[in-house]
């Protein structure tokens, strides 16, 4: 095992921003009961853009605590997340992130009737 | 996208928990903090055993919620376990399964010097 620098670290947790389609999103209700689930995401060098149903076990999770811890990558080369959450109802995503984010992913919730986040 | 029968998917869940050596851990602190790690694991059939710091945040969710949820598997081909937790510290490990989780994970937390369960 060689430990990567902190800056190629950041450059390898980048390109994988950059480049991967999913992680691996945990999140905590109110309780502290943990829940995880893979989503996919977009990354546009700022914001990551999740989507997921608004009655979903995540989508009321990061709604009430507003705090997410990601893991990118594999368990062997990995990167881990850590952020505040801001929700975005469907109709208030502007739609050039809502284009990338289903060019990127192939699934567009815009499309369905399940009310997503 | 094929959807496997239920048979199919356990089948497919056990040979990843018998050569699969790390999963992902989902735990959430008490206020519902969640927290997120890979980490090595031994399957005996029955329980699944991982070893982590005492003074970690996963030590010291699991030992508090006693919940877990576990991704097993990549993004694209998953399987989740949720179960409860029973913490051993390290000196009521039986030998055996100390024997039979550094076998399989090439780490050994009886030998460190950190408290570990």
């Amino acid at each position: 095992m060689t430990i990567r620098s902190r800056a190629q670290r950041r450059r390898d947790t980048e390109a994988r921003l950059n480049t991967d389609v999913d992680l691996w999103v945990a999140s905590a209700s109110a309780d502290g009961i943990p829940y995880l689930v893979p989503l996919s995401f977009d990354w546009d060098g700022e914001t990551l853009l999740l989507a997921t149903p608004a009655a979903s076990p995540t989508g009321r999770n990061l709604a009430t605590s507003q705090a997410a811890r990601l893991g990118l990558g594999s368990t062997r080369d990995v990167s881990m997340l850590e952020g505040t959450v801001e929700i975005l109802a469907m109709d208030a995503l502007p739609a050039d992130l809502g284009d990338r984010f289903s060019a990127r992913t192939g699934f567009d919730a815009r499309t369905l009737k399940t009310p997503y986040l």
